[in-house]
């Protein structure tokens, strides 16, 4: 087990030790849960009580906060800081495995140095594959496609013709990549199939959940730019665009030619019609659909989407309709009443 | 084919023989469809005269129905009679088949007595599987996984490292349990992702749909208790807990850190923010949304939450705001027309 | 490559030639992207200054339109032309590769002349496979089941036992066809399994999208007609029927025994609650919830469906009901106040 002193972690977290920085810890837990030879984090203040009771040998807090005389991280993102020291104690070297017996590599393909290829894992004609890469079982990657360095491909992930995946790309179990998009034309009998024939193209630094589908385009490209994080069973359309360091919540659905900006976040079971713009910036809250251009920063909620804040009102109000029409018809009935004496005085 | 009598019939679904007790039968059909020698069953009494007509040889009857003279087995639950009758005679004697060629058994996995693996099946390093377990083609379960017995994993189903699924669990084709959790912190530039370390635990008794997703837990457990039921393309996040009993249709989801009490029913397409609880014996129905804790047993619809036939009232006056809106113009306008003339007297 | 005249494709598409009939292409591009040597085609009337611009050889127009002195082909309906040429400039002659090693296929099988089974592909006992078919790797088709002829399986599709699966269907990756129905019995302590010992039958000419579900009829059938046309991530529960020609959108969700009509287009994110009756001919606008039957033709929205430009009018004043709340409040005191001086003349 690693062993890391309080000095070399504030080092790795960007933060200052208050307390003995010659201090051993090797693994992390929670303020609960954490034991001697642990170390622990506050992130939210509210349980600054658990500081003082917690067994762990130190404790990441947020700046200005009472360390009651624990060996103490102290740094501006403890969450952060959590993640880096998590990061530390989880990773596993991974050993290369090579192409393992049982898989299936086609003699056309290119591959890096170092990578692990697990039995069951079907590699296609001039697939080119980076270093470092993983193939879980029962991944199976068509002909032509390009994968970068460092990328993990989970059991039963498929990746279609032709596509581009750039490095340290992770993509988890049964997720799709460059399926048909739906396109078809009405011919007055039934429907003509438009062949698919575009790519999709997935940049460095981007997470894919499981299950989740990314369709390619009909001529050109869908395009995933760095850095974004997709969730499970999202939905990803053909000739969509998702801008850098977008995440995508679970369930979401992009309709085809939609083109979102960087750092969006989309909540859980979001929709976007077909070809509508998302800005930078912006916030769909959970369910909201796009149904039009969204261009101002802000937070959307409903649909259409309106200001989030705005939704809440108008969302509680939405099960007192029935009060509110009765209301109404009391009032025209008391105002034809005032009506009818004004008119006749009686 | 198997032949049974009535007689054994009743013992079996804890009924009452009304005609012939040593009438035999050897399938059931429903009431139009079933033939001679078949057993067929009425769960809607508006039905009633199709028991006359039946060809079948017997009918399951609820209690104090008419036998119209026809050899009846009578008893107080007449569907749970049919399902018990139906797995009776749908029931196929199962031979193991052992590990067969063409599936990979790390050499580190230890396998129960009569078990199944089908080519193409993968178990990796120290996984533990329970006896009469059947792994159809395409499964993967990742290292130190542990399965009970008598579990059946339909084909390509992943199971990721250090999950645990207990006994009698049934998950259908192309389930992910223990993907990462969707869990990133922002770092100024992009996001980090936090290590996703939990696992997944399911409890006896589940059964999981095709492509649900179920993602393992950042740190402690993601777990799914015993009897639970879920539907196909469901996404369970991170740290979820759900409780004894409960069914969860097609398409929902549950954001992180959802608490779900005992023998609650999600609908369809419905949803949870991250972190809240839903007490036991609720009813979601379908596409609710909940955003915050419900505690009192009800059906619930809507987003926010409320009392189902609240929401029922409303729904229909959605359709009507543009009328209602108009109403208040013109009550309006007439309130006006009356105030004035009341200040002026014209 | 393939080089074809203006004249054949014309004949083709149903077209006739302006200009230079012998004019040769061999490929397709978009207005702004074809180079010399290709057609390309204007469907949006609006974009008719590029057609002057393209370096395009030859150009498919709607009748009517300004030729500008290119080579033409005019057609009533340009989409579909340049679907049909689509076709053609990327139809790739199919090999079949035959069973290739490392596949699985039981000795009680039965295939057609000309199949390619890719390494990794399992075929179970008693399967029965037609001509020209292609078994991508990782694709999973249990015992018994029936497959048409110029069927494609794109990788880790699963096909449970006994369906029937018609000609030229294509099913996309990952999709699970016939996994059980979500059906139990409360049996007063948890849930009693009903057995799903029905089917589910796909006619010819269909396409299935990635990652969609359709689960196996409880006793019967649930069955996809002839041209349905299913996007990814699609939920089609037990006992449904799909009319011929109706396209579902992603992540719409049919409940058990829901009856769609013919030609009927089913948007993202759809469902109907179980049981319902959707006639021929409907559009269900995205997210539109059906809870009870739909017959006449139109376009619907909203939970209950109302007409879609009705639900366009109710959606937006939505985000008004706390505006209409105030002013309603607002006249019940101008009012009271009125109807005081009324009563007191004060």
């Amino acid at each position: 087990m690693m062993e890391i002193s309080l000095r070399e972690l504030a080092e790795l977290v960007d933060g200052k030790v208050i307390g003995d920085p010659a201090a051993k810890v090797s693994g992390l837990g929670s303020l609960d849960d954490a034991t001697e030879g642990q170390i622990t984090f506050l992130s939210n203040p509210k349980l600054v009580d658990k500081v003082v009771k917690t067994r762990a040998t130190a404790v990441i807090l947020p700046k200005g906060v009472d360390s009651f005389g624990r060996n103490v991280i102290e740094t501006a993102n403890p969450y952060l800081a959590f993640a880096k020291v998590l990061t530390l104690f989880s990773a596993s070297p991974k050993t290369p495995l090579g192409v393992m017996d049982g898989s299936f590599v086609s003699d056309s393909a290119v591959l890096g140095a170092d990578v692990t290829v697990y039995p069951g894992a079907y590699i296609g004609e001039n697939v080119t594959i980076g270093d470092r890469v993983t193939i879980h079982p029962g991944v199976v990657i068509y002909a032509q496609t390009v994968l970068g360095n460092d990328v993990t491909l989970h059991s039963n992930v498929s990746i279609r013709e032709r596509c581009r995946i750039g490095n340290r790309v992770i993509i988890h179990n049964g997720a799709v990549i460059g399926s048909d998009g739906f396109g078809y034309v009405p011919d007055g009998k039934s429907y003509y199939k438009i062949p698919q024939v575009g790519i999709v193209v997935i940049e460095d630094d981007v997470e894919i959940g499981a299950n989740t589908t990314i369709d390619r385009a009909a001529l050109d490209v869908t395009l995933i730019k760095r850095g974004v994080k997709i969730d499970n069973l999202v939905q990803v359309a053909h000739n969509c665009v998702v801008g850098e360091d977008t995440a995508i919540a679970a369930q979401s659905g992009l309709s085809g030619s939609s083109i979102i900006g960087r750092n969006v976040t989309i909540s859980g079971q979001v929709a976007t019609a077909g070809h509508v713009k998302v800005g930078d910036n912006i916030v769909l809250a959970g369910r909201c659909g796009v149904t039009g251009d969204l261009d101002q920063p802000g937070v959307y909620s409903g649909v259409p989407p309106i200001p989030h804040k705005d939704w809440l009102k108008a969302s509680v109000l939405f099960a007192r309709l029935p009060e509110m029409k009765k209301t109404i018809a009391m009032l025209e009935k008391r105002l034809a009443a005032l009506e009818k004496h004004e008119s006749t005085g009686v």
